[in-house]
């Protein structure tokens, strides 16, 4: 079982590579099995579906961008103000830069959503709860920005991320200062 | 002659047409020419290379979401203070939503551009020139917002018209609402 989960993992990274560097339409499982190195059939006996190649990559792709635990546990212990709301938002922008494969997949898939309904469902469901689990996440820790804000820093830090993982407009400026600005001023 | 430059434009509108659809892997002289309906090849008399084509594709984008002459016009009438920027940034809000696959293949060549250097190249260009652009027509009218604040802008604005035209996390505010709360916080 835990042999099983870790192919799984390997299959889905491999997945994530080959959406970064090919696209969505050079996503196939074959691709998975050329990229991880494995015998042709293995993603197909991990993923059966096109659909469920999907969703393992985009749970993958959560998995990879998430919070380090003693980075949360330290965010936490902040008091709750702007300061705090900054920092956080650094770390967003710095697990979101730190592997241009991640998230470049990711942005990938957000175009794929738009061409296909199945993978507009999965992207809606994944993008709403995100939202919504930020929106609380502020709440319950007494954070500055409410679900207006939050909109707004995702726009912007979007914008801010496909600037710097593809051809940036500003690349001298510092994101980290830029993230700073964004807090200065969206913040009521 | 215009004759030649009509079936130019044809098929570049062709072309945004595929790489909205089938992203940049989809994208070859021959998807052009089915596309367009013309017979088999004369994509490649038109744009001698997949560098031809991609740059006509790319002027041809800029043209679609050029500023109608009346609308800038009637823009430049403005006396230059916030809400006249307001007015500009909705413009630019209106023609990045109009026509999705415009705007769709934009950001499929963004994208491209973080994986092939001869698209990069020509994407830095284009994104680099505008920018400036930007930036120098503000100083020109007296606009409120510099370099500093319109790449702040040019941030949240992609993220807006990326959530609007795939999936969105905020669907029910209206975007010259988003616009308008841009504006007021992000203008010093």
């Amino acid at each position: 079982m835990a042999r099983n989960s870790s192919r799984r993992t390997e299959l889905a990274d491999a997945a994530i590579t080959v959406l970064a560097a090919e696209g969505a339409r050079g996503l196939t499982h074959r691709a998975v099995d050329r990229q991880a190195g494995v015998p042709a059939g293995t993603t197909s006996n991990y993923f059966r579906s096109r659909a469920a190649l999907l969703e393992g990559l985009v749970g993958r792709i959560g998995e990879r961008l998430a919070p380090e635990p003693e980075v949360l546990a330290s965010l936490a212990a902040d008091p709750p103000d702007r300061a705090s709301y900054l920092r956080h938002l650094r770390d967003i922008a710095r697990r979101l830069l730190r592997d241009r494969d991640v998230t470049l997949a990711w942005f990938e898939l957000r175009l794929e959503a738009a061409r296909r309904p199945e993978v507009g469902a999965l992207m809606e469901r994944v993008l709403v709860a995100g939202f919504a689990g930020d929106v609380a996440y502020n709440e319950a820790a007494g954070l500055p920005g409410g679900a207006r804000e939050i909109a707004l820093f995702h726009y912007a830090m979007d914008g801010l991320v496909l600037d710097r993982l593809t051809v940036s407009i500003d690349p001298a400026t510092d994101v980290d200062d830029v993230v700073a600005t964004l807090v200065d001023r969206l913040l009521p």
